[in-house]
């Protein structure tokens, strides 16, 4: 932990004391340097969370004291007490949902609103397929699923506890959850005949779990990757392109906020979900950890602990 | 060599005496039962091909004897000396260019023309890149590239000869040429820095050779899969999604000729292409055949005598 000097608050700022901040996979990504874009070193960590206002610049108009705020396109330096920055790059939230929600709706639940929105249209009855089902945004993606009458095909690791990670998953609306090692079977359409053949597919895995997603998605089919925890990459036949007519995308909300429109519309779906919140339709799990027990959280995060909920820091 | 019975010319029909037909590789993979359509056995092989009309249906406008003829869309059975077929099968082709250019301006040329126009827009000035391109459709890209003012970067495979296969490419009009060994260094900019980024990609060899088509796209490219001449996969990482935001795609000419918009544009296309002909803007290795020597044609077609030209059966 580190002790940073006052600064001062410029007439357009606003001064935010920091409530909660999540410590997400992508964060971790950044601090090993994955990613393309880098912040300046030494650097703050922490991409997204939410805080108080709790004094404004002379000419700030629409904003007061007490409002919960959240950076909005999400930017570096989350984790600590107070942020002092322009009041365009925050977003006013609404009270009415546990600060750890509105802590940690833009990174995991604002790309599975993108990836089933952007990619493909998806109507009451469509069905969709994803790997990684039992991570954040997998989660996100079944509940999101669950409320448009999407019905979801879900893949997971083979572990022990699969069995409970099933009913978990299906509690929250998965339609069919199923081990990678189940869909390692010649004739997949069997096994899945109750549901339409999907036409979009969600990848965050790669390597064989990624090949279980083309193998289910129907012809002219898209998969969009977006992780790759794995760290196999994704293998696709010729047959797969030429006959099978798929399509292979990616997604990264990084790029995605960075066009104006798509930062307008962001703060309309933020609002969204956390009104999905508000109305008990959407629920991830989550630890709150003391931010001065931030060792602690890192471990977990980090899966040194085993499987471990979210780690959200509280200021 | 089979002989069938005599059919009725019918009042609609053409009857139409075969003057050229090609072997292309596609023919092959039809008889081995790789294409996902298959014509009820036993069946006539052979795919396109041109022949002059000798009879004409009682009520039949459109057509004469003496005119030249190629089946459009291309369809089961160019492999016989008499093909008697509706008239709206049939697509009347100038004169002006020798036959065995008519009998082949199909499958290869229009594939080469549907990759260049259908998944970019690409500008004078702008790059592409292909491996296989030794290829007939792989001649044809860079000569139409040529045509169009766009730079093609072309990988062609390690072989002794190569040298001559990258002169006879630069003869066609090829901007740069490289082995795939030429291509697994590190710096892959450097050796291109003197042509734009591709926008597109195309791929009809797979494993290694698919892999360089990625590595050589620019951000935001898009690769298609037409062939997969090495049995092998494409494998893509997941940064190459995620971070450099590729696409992934396919083309099958006969799915996209299924497309009754796509049949009237097709035959515009095969105009256009045949003029190109005729005005020596276009050209590819054939060696004409007689039917009678048509074994010796399949060994050469299916690679046993070593690389071959394309081979042109004559009736």
């Amino acid at each position: 932990m580190v002790h940073l000097p006052p600064v001062e608050i410029k007439e357009k700022d606003l001064c935010v004391k920091m409530l909660a901040a999540p410590i997400n996979p992508s964060d971790i990504n950044r601090i090993q340097g994955v990613y393309p874009i880098r912040p300046p070193a030494p650097a703050i960590g922490g991409y997204e969370g939410v805080g108080e206002v709790v004094s404004v610049g002379s000419s700030v108009e629409n904003f007061t004291t007490g409002d919960w705020v959240i950076p909005s396109p999400p930017s570096f330096g989350t984790w600590q007490t107070y942020i002092v920055k322009q009041e365009d790059s925050w977003h006013r939230v609404a009270k009415t949902v546990p600060p750890e929600y509105a802590a940690t709706i833009t990174v995991n639940p604002l790309t599975a609103y993108c990836l089933l929105k952007d990619f493909t249209k998806l109507n009451p009855g469509d069905s969709i397929v994803q790997n990684g089902a039992t991570s954040m945004v997998g989660q996100c993606v079944i509940q999101l699923a669950r409320l448009w009458d999407v019905r979801s095909v879900n893949i997971i690791r083979d572990r022990p506890g699969s069995e409970e990670a099933k009913d978990k998953l299906r509690k929250l609306g998965a339609d069919e959850v199923y081990t990678e090692s189940q869909l390692d079977v010649k004739n997949v359409k069997n096994l899945l005949s109750d549901v339409p053949e999907p036409s979009l597919g969600l990848n965050c895995v790669g390597g064989n779990a990624s090949s279980l997603v083309l193998k289910i998605l129907r012809k002219g089919g898209t998969m969009v990757t977006y992780g790759g925890m794995s760290k196999k990459p994704v293998t696709a036949s010729t047959s797969s392109f030429i006959f099978k007519d798929l399509v292979l995308r990616g997604f990264w909300l990084q790029k995605w906020l960075a066009s104006s429109d798509n930062m307008r519309d962001c703060k309309v779906m933020i609002d969204h979900l956390l009104s999905l919140v508000r109305d008990n339709h959407f629920k991830y799990e989550m630890e709150l950890v003391s931010f001065d027990d931030f060792n602690i959280a890192l471990d977990k995060a980090l899966g040194k602990l085993g499987s471990q909920p979210k780690q959200i820091l509280r200021f």
